[in-house]
């Protein structure tokens, strides 16, 4: 049994975050409220997900796991206003979603249609960098016009973004008044950085975008994590990409 | 011999109206004022068109009937603003549209180019709905996100439109106090529905979703009567759609 | 050496005049401005464009010749404002562009991979006609609805252009009192005019458009130039494009 009522605001928002990584996902309904824990076909990107039961009008559940077409209700969502307040039913295999005089119902998906829940890679970050989603987004769009790769990296004082192509090359240099805050987390002060999947991080930033604080943990060839919240607090999304290797 | 001028936006939205179910066609400019009966190639769908010799500035004919390339008329309409005053005239095989400092002529097509005008089918509707231009136009798109086949419906005081896609649905549902009229015609109260190409509604909605009331007639597997002024009165257009076999 | 600093507004404005005819352009980097001669691959157009020192912030030069890649640089530029400073540098075989936070590096082509510098031919026009971008651009749209050659001509007092489809015609007509100008060169007053591919005009149009003032050159089949004045009149554009033969 799941029953629920959700902003239209925040039940898009939510979809959209998890379909940067996913097209289907897993995703538990429990009584402290909704997480979920997906990784991308090829394994280079994860998202973690919650969305606290406060976060919904109403919020009845037993504790259930389902799997959801996102792409799907994407597409219906669309539909809904943002201050539509959406009703979402657990029936048998069928979602229910209705808002204004609609009702839709769809299939969940089999289980067994999608990959298993990722592990938690254990990370130990050089530095914590905090920014605005809009500079975060428009930093990638600026890299990606002369590379397909991006190193994000931090010295002491100062986050940058760094692009190489073949024959071109693009660096944004944030220094520590430009940003909301930067920190050392090794206790170190010389240069780390890592390098970066343009597609992937293209992909976040349209969600990222939108946040008004993000946070990015980052160091010397390890996982890059940037966590946002959405629905005034009462959800947290961090994806975790994994590095490529070929640049020092 | 025809000459007419015409105001911007009532030939923009007549051309329209017309290349919803047809790129070319027979048109009569008759002394009451322009009228056409065109069947699309698959004879599914059916417009019926008046225009009367009000709606324009100026109108003068010696009852022609011709076959206009409405795609190139469209597109040449593009230019003019809803504001300017269109003359035309026909100039032996070919019709002359001057506006602004720009003069077109373009050839008209020969009347073999195109199917005959097709009979109108004699239909008894059970129930008569209006609703306005906005919600039918939104109602078919949200349809469409399940499925290609709409099922739109009638009880004694709804109106419905039902999708039933293969693992997924959708229902949409007003009642009397939503809908700007509703009757039932055949004096009975059971549910009445007939199946539709989704693909013919959304094409429809374009023109119909400008109109403020949008009278449509339906009944058990009969074809479905989508009708709208325009012009301020002076003009109504028609569709006629053939149902769908398949569904109960 | 060459060091300068412009306002983004006026380093987008004269890449994309550029651009119209040239994807890479050789571009010469002289004490009093920068100047650039280009023919399009086909040598059916050719750009001439001068750009005075005065329309920089800065401006330093060793009397450089580069060869640009134009596409990529407008590609950068669209992240820059119009109101931003760039600062561009030479730096070996390479351009640096600066502005806000970010930098970028581009690599300089070589001398060889684009054609010479075409001559300008020697050209005594009919007429000289004068209108405003915005007009110039709504006319060479309006004839690419019939045809994919326009004819551009000129009596004692009107400007004309003309299309001639194979079934199909338009015909735009400016009287004199409807242009900022209008005069015969030649002293004669029997109609000339000249035909021209729409492709090249369609793309002329883009930066034309946005121009107060267009100066048109025209006569009996030959070249036709296309001048106007960018960067507050420090910068001058002028396009000419070679005839099409095959209408009188």
């Amino acid at each position: 049994m799941f029953k629920a009522e959700i902003l239209g605001e925040t039940l898009k928002d939510g979809v959209e975050a998890l379909t940067i990584i996913v097209d289907e996902a897993r995703v538990h309904l429990g009584k402290e409220g909704v997480y979920a824990r997906n990784a991308d076909p090829s394994y280079v990107a994860m998202v973690q997900f919650e969305l606290s039961a406060k976060a919904f009008e109403n919020y009845e559940t037993d504790e259930e796991v389902v799997t959801l077409d996102l792409k799907k209700m994407q597409d219906i969502l669309e539909l809904a206003s943002r201050t539509d307040v959406i009703k979402i039913a657990l029936d048998e295999n069928r979602l229910a979603l209705s808002f204004g005089d609609l009702k839709y119902t769809i299939a969940l998906l089999s289980p067994y249609s999608i990959k298993k829940e990722p592990k938690v890679p254990k990370v130990e970050p050089a530095a914590h960098v905090v920014i605005t989603g809009k500079e975060f987004r428009w930093a990638v769009k600026a890299a990606g016009k002369v590379s397909d790769n991006i190193a994000l990296g931090c010295t002491n004082t100062d986050f940058f973004m760094e692009a190489l192509g073949d024959s071109d090359s693009m660096r944004l240099e944030l220094s520590k008044d430009q940003l909301i805050d930067v920190s050392r987390t090794d206790g170190k002060s010389e240069e780390v950085k890592s390098l970066f999947s343009l597609e992937f991080l293209l992909e976040m930033s349209k969600a990222v975008g939108k946040a008004s604080e993000v946070a990015i943990d980052i160091g010397k060839n390890i996982p890059l994590k940037v966590g946002f919240d959405f629905a005034d607090g009462n959800g947290r999304v961090s994806y975790l990409l994994a590095p490529r290797i070929g640049q020092e």
